[in-house]
This record gives C-alpha cells, structure tokens and sequence, in this order.
C-alpha cells in the first residue's frame, strides 16, 4: 500500500541524516496522498540506519494506524494537522537542526536579511507563541499543530514552508516530502545566514523590491529559475 | 571474558570519533557488568583506528585490572565511581567535546532553554566545583569523581546522565554504553544550541509545564516516544 | 562543441558543493572560450549529483543559447558581463555560501585582517551598493553584473577575484574555472576568519608592507610561491 | 635517500588535509633526520592530492635543496630555523587553519582556559610581534622563524609546541612530523573552544594547580597517560 510514497517518506528521513540536520533520533518526515487520504510517517525513535522503508506507518488523517506494525512518530498529531488544514501541502518534516532551533528557543522570527532566505520565504520565518499547560496538558502534539496553522491563518503555507515553534524547533513542509526536506535545508542555512549576519554588526532587513524580485523569479506566475517542468 | 561488553564498549569508543566529539586520542567510554563487577574501558592513548574490542582493558570496581595487557584510561579512577554510586548506570563516556567543554570552561551550567535539551536532561546540566590543590595531588582522577558524586547528592542520576567538570569536561553515562555515548552526543548539541540561543539575545529558560512534558513523553512512568520494548 | 570547457565547468561546479560552499542548487560555475567567444555554463535548477558534462549550456557572449536543450542558469547574464568586461578571466562562480553571505548581507566589505587574505586578494573585498527598483526591474541579473563592473572600474579584477553583492552572495572569477572555485573556497575561508578575528576583539587590518609581501610573493611580477609553469 | 622520512612526511602532509585543518594548499609539514642533518618538505603549491611520498624535497639546514625536481615549500627557511635552535624538534608544521588563524589576525594569545589546552601545552599559545618592514624586505620567511625563535628564548619548545605568527597564522612542531601534526589538531581545538569560553563569558583562566596536573600527567617525569613506549 503506498509503496512509492513509502520509498519517498523513507528517503526524505534518510536524507535528513546526510544532510547534517539531524542527530541520534531527532527528526521525521512525513508524506501525504490526497488521494487516499492517507500519511506515511517514519516510526517513533527507529534508527535511520536501521528502518527500511516498508518500517513506514501508515495512518489516517484522524491519526488511525492503518498499515504498520510500529508506532507512528509521536509527533504525528503535528503532522497531520498540516495535511488538514494545508492546501496543496504534501510532505512534511521535523527537526532540531541546530540553527533554526536556536532561533526557536530564542523565540524569534528569523528577518529576511537576504535573497538566500527570499529565495525560499516569502517573508520572515515566523515563530508560535508558547502553549499554554491547558494545552499541553490535553493534546501536546496535536496543539502545536493548531499554534502553528492559527499563525497560518493569514499566511500562505506554501509561500512560507516552515514555522520555528517557540522553545521548541522547526518544521517545514512542500509539495512532496522531498521538497519538505529541502525546505528543512534552507532554512538552517537562512538561519545560520541570520545569526551571522547580525553577529557582523547588521539587523537591516533586505530591501523589499530586491527581496520580491528573488521570490517572484523563482515562485511566481512568470518565474524563470530552473527548467520547464 | 566478557566479550559481548567489550565488543559493545569498543563500538561506544569509536562511535566517539564517527560523531566528531573526539579527535586524537581525546576521549573513553566504558561499561559495567553489575554481575561479575567488572568494568571494560578503552586502553589510554591508544588511536581509536589501530585498537580492537580485544585491546579493551577488563578492570574490578577497585581498579585492578583483570585482564589485559594495556594501561587503562587514566580516567578509569573517574568511571569507576559513577559504577559504584550510580545506581543503574552500566556505561559511561568521557570526551572534550568542544561546546561542552567550553561551558565546562566558563564554569557555566547548561541552563534548558528548548525542548531538545528537556528531551534528554531533566534539569539544567550541573557544573562540578574545581578540585582543591589537596584533592588533586592526592587523587586526582578518583575526587574528579567524587565532586560529580558529591553533586548528584540530590540528583537522580539517570534522569540527569551528564556533568560538566569545571575547567575540564564533560563526563556522561546511561543504562549501556551506547546510551552514553547518545547522552554524550545530545550533551553537545544542547550546549551549542544552548550558546546561540545566548548569542541570539534571549537568557529565558523553557517555560517549566514544556520542559516537564517533553521529557516526561519520553521517559516518563507513561512515556509514549519511541517502540514498546 | 566545447567538450573540455565542458569537464572543466561541470568539475568545478561539482567542487562547489563537494567543498561545502553549495547546498541545493545554490551556485554555479562557468567558462569562457576566448576564441569561439562562446561561454560554458549550468542549466538552472538542475542538481549537481544527476547532471552531466553533457548537460552544461553553450551560450553567446549575447546571452543566445548555442548548443543545449536546457535553460542555462538563471546568473548567466551576471556571468557574461564579467566575461565582456574582465580582461583575463575565463572562469566564474557565484555561490551562497555561508560566511561570505553573511558579509554580503551585513552589507560590508571584508577587510584585509591577515596573509590568509593577503595571499589571495590583493585589498578588501569590495561590496556593491543595492540595485535601485528600476535596475532590478528592467534586468535583475545582468544589472547585477553591471553593478559589479562599477565597482570594478578602478579596480583590477584578477588581482581582487571576487566581489559581495549587498544583500544577495558572493562571485568569484579566475583564469580558469578551476580558479574561479578556488577563489570561491578562499574567500569563504577568509570571510569565516574576518568573523572570528573580530570577535576576539580585533578591528585592526594587517600592516601594509606584510599584506604586500604575501601578495607579491605569490602574484607578483618575482612571485617565487608554487612550481615553474 | 630519507625514504621513511619522506613517507612520514607525505603522510603528516595529507593529515592536515583529512582533519580540516587545510584547504587548497595552504600548509606544509616537513621532518628532520639529525643524523644527516637533512629535512624532508613539501613541494610549494602542489595539491594534497596529486603529491606522492617521492615528490617530498630534500633540503639541507643551509636551505640548499639535496634532492627532488621541485621547489620546496616557500615557508622553507622558517621549518629550518626550527630545527637549527629547537633542540629534539624533527616535525614541523605549518597550518592557516581557521581557529588558530583568527587568534593570530588579534594578535593575542591562547590564554589556558581548560585542561585540554594544559594537556598539550605548558602556558599559553604565545604570538610573536609583527615583523618590520626591513625584516620583510630583506629575508620574509627566514625572519618569521627569527622571531618565532627570539619568541622562544626563554620557552621550551617542546612544553609550547606551537606559536602564533602575529597577522598571519600558527605554526606547531613535535619530535616527529606525525606529533606536530597532532599539535596543530590540539592547537586548533584549543583555540576555537578558548573563543567559546571568552562567548559564554569567562575570561578567567583554568586553576594553575589542575592545569599544572594535567600536563604533568601526560608529559613530566612521572606521566601516567598512556603506554609504555
């Protein structure tokens, strides 16, 4: 069931590995098949080097196990929510990369300093507000997915793939899990960009024309980065 | 004798190096037997390239050693201690990690600012006192244990499975030496993620009912990380 | 048509990312044949583990595709006005990496703090100013180019190999591709050591007659570093 | 002739490659046989990886080259300058790595903040003055290792094995190349957790008594760190 999105969820989480992004167990990817309604999701604290890819779990949007014999990653509540509320949105990623984390625990948005970053976002990368022990108490995971879609709610997921959770970490997402993950990439090095920048004596934001142009030429209606699909 | 061990804590050792916490000959991990009372450690000085689990020194929790032909770790003194007084502790790590190490140098605990670090430690990371000119002269690697001992007075070992030596480095253990060497590996990202946080302006810690949650998810009474043993 | 430029810009854009400056599809690398008038460069967007030698983009000095099923990279009007304006260079690069950005995006060039630069650069690395709506407007990537030339009015290209656009990332140019990437390598080194040295408190460029010396051993008209030709 | 010697140095030569201390060709190890009173160096400006154990240059302590086709590495007469006055030092090595580097463009030394510094090197990380401009003029790499000598006057080389060049970057040396290899690893990661430390804070330096300690645990008369030899 699913076996290509299967092979694809397996390698965006492998990928979060080589890619230096993550350590020990510390980051899941996850795909969406609109078609079925149904997610793949990498196993709860399964070793990248260990899992293969039919290890991946199968659930519904109402976070039901569906195939699999392993449990899902605990932060499928997270997930699922995107896939919920979303449009278009069918791959999502978790991690603690070190930079985009620090800006998380910070409980700052990362400003657009540059075309690197508005080459991926449309505008700052924006961070949650705390949750409250009531919702933590009740639902953890499934309340960090409704922080970030209420701070969603005037924005455009796809325009701005990802979302620092305060104190917490990032998560990103795309069209495919393996444009999750190399939105997962970017923002780290946007991050770390960020961080650096302001450690060089600078905290003035990219000038909006030049900042619009880079989004516009790779995203846009006539964008021209890359080849015809 | 003991060759399962020796295996498990040679692998610890070199997994040391693959995980850029060690270079030179900069760092040793070791396991207990509860059993037989016996330790294995790493050989001291010896390249983690060239040695092989039969070089691993086999050693009484009084520090004779039982079998092999090599010195152990001149830390064998420091690792013993945490086996006689850890309850539950059957591995331990030693490595100069350069982040830790730096706020082992600051003389700085590792305050939690993010749920990385409250994934892995309940509670900020301690920091040992210096050793008295005393304390040093007459033993010094076995009161480099001792003040760690001292520390965990009233602390639980395992919820908290590292320290940071003043001036020194960090020390990490777990339930086998692979745990430590994880331990040891989280130690270090959480004290980098840790320093740019600080570097990112912001000294708050994780709002208490976050970090509680975080690691109660995992190893809590009814923790849901992860797959049924 | 153009087989070995084309090894040539295909290796250099490989070295690119196996020399960490590239992550994604972030940079490209291209030559100029001064007989044929003819430039080698990247297809856009394309990913540097699935593209062949066969795949770099043969186009005119006049930015017409000459040979190529793909579309070249979307810098390629920046790389020709280098190409149309820079007496001796035949290779080019332009990359995001990380600390080089960094300068970029602080807006600031990157003074001479040591013979690491001085070996390399001859003088700062001189930052652009911003591209007025009007120039991004009417052509983005060749006002980039335009703006650069500038800069370089009064300066002598091959002797200062690189340049930040403010806001956006460093290029690179050499005699060859080969040296366009070096020179890419180099001055991520020096803009990461830039960093560091004024963290510890150093604002104080390198005395003149040392700079000089560096450069002149190794550039000079008596340049004695390196082997006979 | 010095065929050992020579794959020793071939060896040490890479080794700064493969642990990051070296990009492009910015280093150089060489080793010296008393006995003939001859020293084996790189080739200048050759790459690490295209060099073979026979490409290695032979040249006496006059600077007089006794074998090889290529020129020896143009930091020559500073390696040589070390084996005419450091009695027992046959290793040398010069690095522009990153950490160390920084430190040498600040001008400042390595102040022992840990017991990883004080377990290679007895004090701090001295830097020389800048040279003159007549010293520049007249005799640029035989000067630098003058004044690295005038600097070591009343230190024992082989309790400092390393210094750092004021404005340019380190050079470290041992009684094999393989051993000042290993000090320009050890100075490198002193010198980037030194900075760390200075980030978290503290200025203060480590406890005489514990650095004393662990120096003379691994190198006094009575060391204990690893085998007997």
């Amino acid at each position: 069931m699913l076996e290509k999105l299967k092979e694809e969820v397996y390698a965006a989480n492998r990928r979060l590995v080589s890619s230096g992004l993550v350590v020990l167990t510390w980051g899941n990817a996850s795909g969406y098949d609109p078609e079925s309604g149904l997610v793949v999701i990498k196993p709860s604290g399964v070793g990248y080097d260990v899992m293969k890819p039919s290890d991946m779990v199968v659930v519904g949007l109402d976070g039901k196990v569906v195939e699999g014999t392993l449990n899902p990653s605990s932060d499928t509540p997270t997930h699922l929510e995107f896939y919920r509320n979303f449009k278009g949105v069918k791959g999502a990623v978790h991690t603690h990369s070190t930079e985009a984390t620090a800006w998380a625990q910070a409980c700052r948005e990362i400003p657009c300093y540059g075309t690197t970053h508005a080459d991926q976002f449309h505008g700052s990368v924006p961070v949650t507000r705390f949750l409250t022990p009531q919702e933590v108490e009740e639902a953890y995971e499934l309340n960090t997915g409704k922080v970030i879609v209420e701070l969603f709610r005037d924005r455009e997921p796809l325009a701005q793939p990802g979302v620092l959770v305060a104190g917490h970490a990032p998560f990103t997402w795309g069209v495919t899990p393996a444009k999750a993950v190399d939105n997962a990439i970017a923002l780290e090095a946007m991050a770390r960009m960020a961080r650096l920048t302001e450690q060089l004596g600078c905290r003035t934001a990219l000038p909006a024309h030049i900042g619009e142009k880079h989004y516009m030429r790779k995203h846009g209606p006539n964008a021209y980065y890359g080849q015809k699909a």
